[in-house]
């Protein structure tokens, strides 16, 4: 009954299988010039349809953090939802690597909309005593486990790229978007307009494989230099290329990403369901943010669930918990059982 | 015959071993807060035979530049030998990570001399307008396959001390020289006035494994939060804390090490009874320098041999090739065998 | 007829002469070490009561940003109301001179208020994924022409003090506030828990004259060589130093203040007595915000007043200009003259 | 008797006579959109022959880290004589602004040569390993009192250009090379290969004017956003431009420096015609370099010179001073005055 994270799990068995043989074989070069290496950008390749650069780095705020810097210059601004993870969960890594100016904007449900985006830049002061607005960074899946469709993507890149901003996306949960939209990655990202992006695999199913993916390629030789001046450029490569290769084979990301889905789904019915607990709003991926009382909460801990409370405080008014309630979040993953989901909801009837 | 680098090995099936179970193993706390980071902590106190703060990160430059950081103000120099790695091969990461300056210091055989170095602070700019030296920093085993003993650290340590400079030893190869000193970790470390340590196993025989050891409780709060920052906090720590741990387990490390040496030692000794080649200067540790000259070097490689040129740029005069000469370098590790050694040095016989 | 803003005027004939007499002086030493320093660094400590580190440099954007970089890690955040200077006026110094992340706050009349910013602190995410709160900075007169009386710059500081913030004043237009609330400098600065003072004389009748006031000799190493770093330390420091110590000398600032807070009475009398005009809100100091129809705004414009138009998007509802109304900024100065005030408000009678 | 440095001075009356007219002269745009700095910026580009960005700063270090950080990645290196100024008397504001690692290069008298360079070039490490040489840095005059021809300068541009690197140059002591060489702004400059110009007239004559001169209007964004950010942006811009201008007018800066550079003419004649003094090497600005026993040095002290002692660690071995002997510095400026020099020199001669 481990909801708290999907970063609590381990790997998948096939991801595992693949690390194993990987770090058994014999020696490869260094930084990245290895064939695991070539044949995972090859795989990305084909998986986009198109040429990428691929940089793999060891966290998530690693690729956000370096994807904004190498499309902001250091006055630049960063526009991104308050709640956004880069914006609030990362210790200020963007200020760090790229100088930048971090500005949060509102949005229901951890989403931001084109068309208010567009009229707060129809007026957003420029020059140089304000700086100037360089990267949008959007979350897919984002924060509140929500989504954003293909067009919605278009619509924000189009604002953004008409007032001279780079479209950066946090895809740290991107498989679990793709499982549930049913679309292909180049749709909902740069064919949509998306300019740089976050693929993360490790919520997904590996230990550690996180990538930059940009579709700039006179982006190229700033992103390298950049990871190794971060300390990011990993020396034994092939750690983090085979984990992500054996995840990207054969679906393996959209068949983790679907039960984990799927799990979701099935928790998220089972609160619906229930008279002791509902659904702050309706889940989109493997997020589920479910609105308790504290002692229902604490009942439920007490029987082994974890799971994390969640700050109400980019909420509109009409999804705050009421007086006496509380928001908590409920993240399945690749690793979640359905007896897990099942004792859970079980545990909450009886509370 | 791969000499190339002790990082285009995959990892030993001990590390690799342990790598598999904690991959499989069930949900875990992320960020460091689980059972085997736990236990590799406990693990580190014992071999230093103290409390220490240890911060897991993906690379020996990551752990090198935050090391750094934690110890300089922005306005602080670092002092480390010319050609050491944080110099030469990080790509500016101690200004990006710290701010700070770097300053090339000379010495033989890519070692710092403690008297030398009393002489050059003894007269070291020092203020407003020229800065601060704040970091002595040294590379043990060095990037010249050479050693510091004890006593040197605590020369080096006692100068650098008494002038308010932290000394951090970047120890990337520290398990070499420990396997070759046959001192423990304690007397080399802080005992001998170590404040900041790179302790580095992926050479060693890890995938992907290293750690800041620090000295000095009242920073930890600060390279906690620099190494979030940095994007250098490993969500599923698993993967780093369960190789290190094994790594360290029963010796494993000292046994990888010692092999390693070994294999530099018969590789040097077929070297020094050759007629085609000869040893720069003597190996002390796992890399041997090598002067051949470019047409045995050539056959060499056609014979299957990899290894790298080096560059003489920091040479002493006495220590440069003759004309038509060169300086190769030629790296043992953990999964060198003696055929590999044993087909070089016949290969270079016949050349 | 120039409203525009108080840096658009030259400098008070005292200020002027006494930097003809120093200009023309014989040999100085360079870089602050001079007699006319040490004169005005007595000055200072006479006016704040008690010893004080004194840092002269050229811009409030340096003066501002170096304090908070004197007082914050890297890792932490500045909070400040959101239409603050620093946050929205000075490109993203604080993120430069700080690595700091910039967090806006809200507040009526762009003041901060003392229990708002408790309930706020009271749940405040803090740790390696958030950062931590480090300086709390408030702009004293503030940016909408409001003060903070000792009573409330006191509340701030406690609040602050009790979550580990220290406290900055950016001190643009102090001498209008001082003037206005007749107060005295220790009283509203340090003895209500200042720690830190941008003091600028630049808008207050001197060309260029900004000190940095520390209130913490701890600090003076770290604030000497980042000014040094951040090409802020002026080798001819005459230049400043003589028109701060005119400026102070006799009560000649607030003398110069008053008047200017005059003239923005005077002119804020006429437009509440005009149909043509409303006061956006009582002016405190020597900033007046008044609601006109750009009609209005334009016939005054061609009459050859100058002023800006002034963002509405921080305001509250109940401040809003009305439908066809515009918000707009007028600012008086040492320079102003009733004249000036006189034909503006002419003017506007006849619109 | 005071050649400690060219900074002890005040300014010449004809700047303080501009100066005076600018302070008192009516109300002006702030930020550098005034009709002063507008005449400035004509006058600069009749001076170079040609349009010009021109930015005006603070300080010499100012001038000179913003120049080289709009020039580089933050992943580059500043290549400059070991002993330039950004590289010892600027505290690590390369690294603060540009993020830069400076490396130093050695050459005699303070010079680099063009050849030496190409050579260090033609097998310079670059690539994500190592960084990237970006900026070559020249002092004109340098900090030894010795000047570039406009053939030294082309051929080092040359170099610089062919291998991808821009070239500054640090024109704190402009006016007294071009006085000297008698060649025109344009011909050291630009038309030699410069791509990027600190020029400043604090030494020669003002009390503050320092600007950046950017020949690539590409760069003119950059320039002007970085400036703001780092607080450089003078919102009284006429304190700055208005001396500047009276500067340039009439030969009035070349007049300063001829004079200037007559006067380190006579002391070094005196000085060569000393028995007590001998010259380091051969004078071609206003810095006289000069060999004294430490009794000597401490007679003319005692006599009311005031003057530095100079470092020679960066000095060949055939130019360094004899056992007990000292180097020492002696600089000239607009306002010594022939009975300074002649008391100087009659002093030695008791001595």
């Amino acid at each position: 009954m481990i909801f708290s994270s999907d970063n609590w799990a381990g790997a998948s068995p096939k991801v595992l299988a693949a690390l194993a043989v990987a770090g058994a074989a014999g020696p490869l070069p260094a930084y990245g010039t290895d064939e695991i290496t070539r044949r995972l950008e090859a795989r990305f390749a084909a998986l986009f349809g198109r040429e990428v650069d691929v940089f793999l780095v060891a966290t998530g705020t690693a690729a956000n953090a370096l994807s904004v810097a190498a499309f902001s210059p250091p006055w630049g601004q960063l526009l991104i939802h308050e709640e956004g993870h880069l914006a609030v969960d990362e210790c200020g890594a963007p200020e760090f690597f790229a100088g930048i100016r971090t500005v949060g904007l509102p949005g229901r449900f951890g989403k931001l909309d084109a068309a208010d985006l567009a009229r707060r830049l129809a007026s957003w002061p420029v020059g140089v005593h304000h700086g100037k607005p360089a990267v949008l960074s959007i979350t897919q899946a984002n924060e509140s486990g929500r989504l954003y469709t293909t067009d919605e993507v278009r619509a924000l890149a189009d604002v953004a790229h008409g007032h001279g901003l780079a479209l950066h996306m946090d895809g740290a949960r991107l498989a679990n978007a793709v499982a549930r939209l049913g679309c292909d990655l180049a749709e909902i990202t740069w064919k949509a307009g998306v300019d740089v992006l976050s693929f993360g695999a490790t919520k997904g199913g590996c230990l550690m494989a996180e990538a930059i993916v940009s579709f700039h390629p006179e982006k190229r030789e700033e992103l390298a230099y950049r990871r190794k001046r971060a300390g990011q450029l990993i020396s034994k490569h092939r750690l983090v290329a085979a984990q992500f290769d054996a995840w990207l084979d054969g679906d393996h990301w959209l068949d983790l990403a679907r039960h984990a889905n799927a799990m979701a789904d099935r928790l998220a019915a089972g609160i619906a369901a229930s008279a002791a607990a509902r659904l702050a709003w309706e889940p989109q991926a493997n997020e589920v943010f479910v609105v308790l009382t504290p002692t229902t909460a604490a009942r439920l801990t007490a029987a082994g669930a974890r799971f994390h409370e969640w700050s109400t405080a980019g909420l509109a008014p009409e999804d705050r918990p009421a007086e006496g309630e509380r928001l908590y979040r409920l993240v399945t993953g690749f690793s979640t059982t359905e007896a897990d989901v099942d004792t859970f909801l079980a545990t909450l009837a009886v509370a």
